[in-house]
Protein backbone atom coordinates (compact mmCIF):
# COMPACT_ATOMS: atom_id res chain seq x y z
CA UNK A 1 0.00 0.00 0.00
CA UNK A 2 1.14 3.28 -1.13
CA UNK A 3 1.11 6.59 1.51
CA UNK A 4 0.22 10.00 0.31
CA UNK A 5 2.71 12.70 -0.52
CA UNK A 6 3.17 14.59 2.75
CA UNK A 7 3.32 17.75 0.09
CA UNK A 8 -0.73 17.22 -1.17
CA UNK A 9 -1.26 16.84 2.96
CA UNK A 10 -0.30 20.33 3.11
CA UNK A 11 -2.39 21.51 0.15
CA UNK A 12 -5.14 19.76 1.24
CA UNK A 13 -4.95 21.56 4.76
CA UNK A 14 -3.87 25.00 3.12
CA UNK A 15 -6.91 25.08 0.97
CA UNK A 16 -9.06 23.66 3.68
CA UNK A 17 -8.09 26.27 6.19
CA UNK A 18 -8.24 29.39 3.88
CA UNK A 19 -11.91 28.05 2.50
CA UNK A 20 -13.32 27.48 6.17
CA UNK A 21 -11.88 30.88 6.81
CA UNK A 22 -13.63 32.96 4.49
CA UNK A 23 -16.42 31.14 4.78
CA UNK A 24 -16.29 32.30 8.83
CA UNK A 25 -15.57 35.44 8.23
CA UNK A 26 -18.20 35.96 5.81
CA UNK A 27 -20.88 34.28 8.68
CA UNK A 28 -19.05 36.73 11.44
CA UNK A 29 -20.01 39.55 9.05
CA UNK A 30 -23.07 38.58 8.87
CA UNK A 31 -23.18 37.37 5.32
CA UNK A 32 -25.94 35.88 3.48
CA UNK A 33 -25.98 32.77 1.44
CA UNK A 34 -25.48 33.56 -1.89
CA UNK A 35 -23.94 37.13 -1.51
CA UNK A 36 -19.62 37.10 -2.59
CA UNK A 37 -17.71 36.18 0.11
CA UNK A 38 -13.84 37.28 1.17
CA UNK A 39 -11.13 35.74 -0.37
CA UNK A 40 -8.35 34.37 1.79
CA UNK A 41 -4.83 33.86 1.58
CA UNK A 42 -1.81 32.02 3.55
CA UNK A 43 0.52 33.60 5.64
CA UNK A 44 1.60 30.66 7.70
CA UNK A 45 0.95 26.49 7.25
CA UNK A 46 1.88 24.32 9.83
CA UNK A 47 1.46 19.92 9.15
CA UNK A 48 2.32 18.02 11.53
CA UNK A 49 2.71 14.63 10.25
CA UNK A 50 1.65 12.30 12.89
CA UNK A 51 1.77 8.88 10.84
CA UNK A 52 1.58 7.77 7.06
CA UNK A 53 -1.56 8.69 5.29
CA UNK A 54 -2.87 5.49 3.13
CA UNK A 55 -3.52 5.60 -0.19
CA UNK A 56 -7.15 4.76 -0.93
CA UNK A 57 -9.27 5.29 1.96
CA UNK A 58 -11.32 9.05 1.87
CA UNK A 59 -9.66 11.56 3.29
CA UNK A 60 -11.58 14.07 5.80
CA UNK A 61 -10.24 17.37 7.04
CA UNK A 62 -12.25 19.14 10.07
CA UNK A 63 -11.44 22.38 10.37
CA UNK A 64 -11.60 24.21 13.76
CA UNK A 65 -12.03 28.18 13.48
CA UNK A 66 -9.24 28.99 16.67
CA UNK A 67 -9.41 33.16 16.33
CA UNK A 68 -10.75 35.85 13.89
CA UNK A 69 -9.35 39.30 14.62
CA UNK A 70 -9.19 41.97 12.03
CA UNK A 71 -8.46 40.21 8.30
CA UNK A 72 -6.54 37.61 10.23
CA UNK A 73 -8.39 33.78 10.70
CA UNK A 74 -6.81 31.46 12.44
CA UNK A 75 -7.70 27.85 11.66
CA UNK A 76 -6.74 24.45 13.04
CA UNK A 77 -7.67 21.27 10.98
CA UNK A 78 -7.15 17.62 11.58
CA UNK A 79 -6.88 15.06 8.81
CA UNK A 80 -8.23 11.64 9.15
CA UNK A 81 -8.43 8.08 7.07
CA UNK A 82 -10.59 5.55 8.17
CA UNK A 83 -11.27 7.48 11.12
CA UNK A 84 -7.68 7.66 12.06
CA UNK A 85 -6.29 10.79 12.47
CA UNK A 86 -2.79 11.10 10.07
CA UNK A 87 -2.03 14.60 10.32
CA UNK A 88 -2.92 18.06 12.38
CA UNK A 89 -2.29 21.41 10.77
CA UNK A 90 -2.60 25.02 11.45
CA UNK A 91 -3.48 27.72 8.88
CA UNK A 92 -2.90 31.87 9.12
CA UNK A 93 -5.31 32.73 7.02
CA UNK A 94 -5.26 36.79 5.99
CA UNK A 95 -8.48 38.27 3.56
CA UNK A 96 -6.54 38.62 0.30
CA UNK A 97 -5.19 42.60 -0.64
CA UNK A 98 -7.19 43.97 -3.13
CA UNK A 99 -3.76 44.25 -5.33
CA UNK A 100 -3.78 40.45 -5.72
CA UNK A 101 -7.67 40.24 -6.61
CA UNK A 102 -7.89 40.03 -10.60
CA UNK A 103 -11.01 41.60 -12.49
CA UNK B 1 0.72 37.78 -13.38
CA UNK B 2 -0.11 35.17 -11.76
CA UNK B 3 1.09 33.67 -8.14
CA UNK B 4 2.75 29.99 -7.40
CA UNK B 5 -0.07 28.62 -4.98
CA UNK B 6 0.70 28.70 -1.55
CA UNK B 7 0.31 24.51 -1.46
CA UNK B 8 3.11 23.72 -4.40
CA UNK B 9 5.67 25.97 -2.23
CA UNK B 10 5.04 24.04 0.70
CA UNK B 11 5.48 20.44 -1.44
CA UNK B 12 8.65 22.56 -2.75
CA UNK B 13 9.96 23.20 0.57
CA UNK B 14 9.09 19.78 2.44
CA UNK B 15 10.84 18.12 -0.71
CA UNK B 16 13.71 20.07 -0.49
CA UNK B 17 14.03 19.54 3.31
CA UNK B 18 13.66 15.93 3.05
CA UNK B 19 16.10 15.80 0.30
CA UNK B 20 18.63 18.03 2.01
CA UNK B 21 18.20 15.87 5.30
CA UNK B 22 18.85 12.52 3.65
CA UNK B 23 22.17 14.59 2.40
CA UNK B 24 23.18 15.66 5.43
CA UNK B 25 22.96 12.64 7.32
CA UNK B 26 25.08 10.84 4.51
CA UNK B 27 27.38 12.98 4.81
CA UNK B 28 26.98 13.13 8.97
CA UNK B 29 27.59 9.65 9.04
CA UNK B 30 31.11 9.74 6.40
CA UNK B 31 28.87 8.14 3.16
CA UNK B 32 30.67 8.56 0.06
CA UNK B 33 29.18 9.37 -3.34
CA UNK B 34 27.25 6.66 -4.73
CA UNK B 35 26.87 4.80 -1.85
CA UNK B 36 23.33 4.61 -0.94
CA UNK B 37 21.71 7.42 1.12
CA UNK B 38 19.12 7.39 3.79
CA UNK B 39 15.94 7.93 3.03
CA UNK B 40 13.71 11.16 4.98
CA UNK B 41 9.74 11.20 5.85
CA UNK B 42 8.82 14.84 7.30
CA UNK B 43 7.15 15.14 10.67
CA UNK B 44 6.46 18.84 10.59
CA UNK B 45 6.66 21.28 8.01
CA UNK B 46 6.23 25.03 8.70
CA UNK B 47 5.66 27.44 5.86
CA UNK B 48 5.57 31.62 6.44
CA UNK B 49 4.41 33.11 3.48
CA UNK B 50 6.28 36.82 3.65
CA UNK B 51 4.75 38.01 0.47
CA UNK B 52 2.96 36.35 -3.07
CA UNK B 53 5.36 34.74 -5.24
CA UNK B 54 5.39 35.58 -8.59
CA UNK B 55 4.83 33.20 -11.36
CA UNK B 56 7.45 33.08 -14.57
CA UNK B 57 10.92 33.56 -12.65
CA UNK B 58 13.13 31.09 -11.51
CA UNK B 59 12.61 30.07 -8.12
CA UNK B 60 15.91 29.25 -5.71
CA UNK B 61 15.41 27.41 -2.67
CA UNK B 62 18.42 27.62 -0.08
CA UNK B 63 18.14 24.75 2.62
CA UNK B 64 20.22 25.05 6.21
CA UNK B 65 20.92 22.29 8.48
CA UNK B 66 19.81 23.50 11.59
CA UNK B 67 20.05 19.90 13.52
CA UNK B 68 21.07 16.76 12.97
CA UNK B 69 20.15 14.16 16.20
CA UNK B 70 19.58 10.89 15.91
CA UNK B 71 17.24 10.18 13.19
CA UNK B 72 16.29 13.31 13.08
CA UNK B 73 17.13 16.15 10.77
CA UNK B 74 15.70 19.81 10.95
CA UNK B 75 16.23 22.06 7.72
CA UNK B 76 15.38 25.43 7.03
CA UNK B 77 14.70 27.02 4.12
CA UNK B 78 14.37 30.14 2.03
CA UNK B 79 12.49 30.74 -1.08
CA UNK B 80 13.18 33.51 -3.43
CA UNK B 81 11.99 34.67 -6.63
CA UNK B 82 14.49 37.25 -8.54
CA UNK B 83 16.61 37.43 -5.47
CA UNK B 84 13.70 38.25 -3.26
CA UNK B 85 12.49 35.66 -0.64
CA UNK B 86 8.71 35.11 -0.98
CA UNK B 87 8.71 32.43 1.92
CA UNK B 88 10.73 30.79 4.67
CA UNK B 89 10.03 27.47 5.91
CA UNK B 90 11.52 24.95 8.46
CA UNK B 91 10.92 20.81 7.73
CA UNK B 92 11.50 18.14 10.50
CA UNK B 93 12.41 15.18 9.04
CA UNK B 94 12.99 11.94 10.51
CA UNK B 95 14.58 8.96 8.87
CA UNK B 96 12.07 6.53 7.35
CA UNK B 97 10.99 3.86 9.29
CA UNK B 98 11.95 0.14 7.92
CA UNK B 99 7.79 -1.01 6.82
CA UNK B 100 7.85 2.31 4.75
CA UNK B 101 10.75 0.93 2.25
CA UNK B 102 9.47 -0.85 -0.41
CA UNK B 103 11.34 -3.39 -1.70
Amino acid sequence: MGYVYGGLIASLIDCHGTGSAAAAMHRHRGGKEGEEIPRFVTAALHVNYLKPTPMGPELVIRGTIEEIKGRKVVVSAELSADGVVCATGKVVCVEMPEGMLKS
